[in-house]
């Protein structure tokens, strides 16, 4: 059930106390946008939260009333620290217990003596919720109405998205040009403010950079709009001109 | 001013829509926690919102009031997408003006002709905030009550932690142990619920990897108690060894 009279507007919810204690860096986060961006979502907010059942149910709760989609990662492994399943079937008030169809493929992947216990805990999952097909490693993802459960490593996480295209139904898709020039911020910036305010529906973002031992700065155009994005470029490559800026890239 | 009656937990807002669209990968949230773990401090929750200003005006409002300590992340440039500084002034319903002393650091920083509008409005910040010293490139940083702003640049960032240790009163340092053994989640799964159950003050991860092309499971154990991380060590390492499962690191 996709929300009418919403943007395509999506958050993300990373569950995982290994994210919030600097244990391990998240890369989920980048591939969703850059993935939904590609179907025409535009990812709002993110949040990272604890395995914490009242910290997720709170949370889901929440966006799920405020966006389209919303995309989870992390905690629907077998151990005892995977509470996501059970936490979202809370928030939606729905029965937590072995899925059919998602036992029956776990019982396919794995031969019946490995088929233990934890593995089991895979395919308790929302009652009525449907499967998000994992080509990795058995175990599969689940939609409850607007909310997307994936797993938290990044590699299984990638290969189920390819599954997931037709049950996304985005908006325009979000184009972008960048431009980079040899500069620091401050020489540009009142210029680049007169172009943003002459295209409001073109979002200009101005990126500082050092690379290679050069301090640069990359301007990013976005918008719905190609001829928008074109018309906003041609007026800063202007000024970049006028002003004799070195352009690394554009 | 330090929240009162509230633990050692922080929150970290990272404002920037570059993040969001996927085009720059956030590395400031991990390094972050790992600094707050560090001083004791317990990050419980990021977000990643937008450059709008009604929305880092709701975030910083909301989480200020749940948490001891607030960090936000970007916006703090010369240029028009850069207004976490103007935001924050209107969370806290305080003036946005040039601060005297941000003002006299950027004058001595650059000679006259180079100290530009752009560069000026770095010295806008919300009235009667105190001063994040800025080793690397001047522009100083700055914390009202409990909120700390910090840029987004992830070398200035941390040349800008440096100074502020002394300003935050953490708790107790939150200590950790890892083992990391050849085997797949779901042969621990029951074994280390077990052991979770009988210590309700340790926080036990389990977290799947494919390195080197060897499948492992890595278990972290968390707490503030060194005695309690100890036990419950040697109570995992029991079944480990039990199981025989190869240790690959401990």
């Amino acid at each position: 059930m996709k929300k009418a009279n919403t943007k395509a507007h999506a958050a993300i919810i990373v569950i995982g106390n290994e994210i919030l204690s600097g244990r391990t860096q998240d890369v989920n986060v980048s591939f969703l946008t850059k993935w939904l961006n590609e179907l025409g979502v535009r990812v709002v907010e993110v949040r990272i939260i604890e395995d914490k059942e009242d910290s997720i149910i709170k949370c889901v709760n929440e966006l799920r009333n405020k966006f389209k989609y919303v995309f989870t990662t992390g905690g629907i492994g077998p151990t005892h620290d995977d509470i996501t399943s059970e936490s979202i079937s809370k928030a939606f008030n729905l029965k937590y217990d072995y899925h059919k169809e998602a036992f029956n493929i776990l019982e396919k992947y794995y031969t019946p003596e490995k088929f233990t216990e934890g593995r089991k805990k895979m395919a308790k999952i929302p009652e009525g919720a449907s499967l998000i097909f994992n080509p990795s490693s058995g175990a599969p993802g689940f939609i409850v109405e607007n909310v997307f459960c994936l797993p938290g490593v990044p590699s299984i996480l990638k290969s189920m998205t390819e599954g997931l295209k037709d049950k996304i139904i985005g908006g325009k898709k979000i184009l972008s040009k960048t431009i980079s020039v040899q500069t620091v911020e401050s020489e540009i910036a009142k210029s680049l403010e007169i172009v943003q305010d002459s295209f409001k529906n073109v979002e200009i973002g101005s990126y500082p950079f050092f690379r290679l031992g050069k301090i640069g700065v990359s301007i990013v155009i976005r918008s719905t709009e190609k001829k928008q994005i074109d018309d906003c470029y041609k007026q800063i490559i202007n000024f970049i001109e006028k002003k004799e800026i070195h352009i690394i890239e554009r």
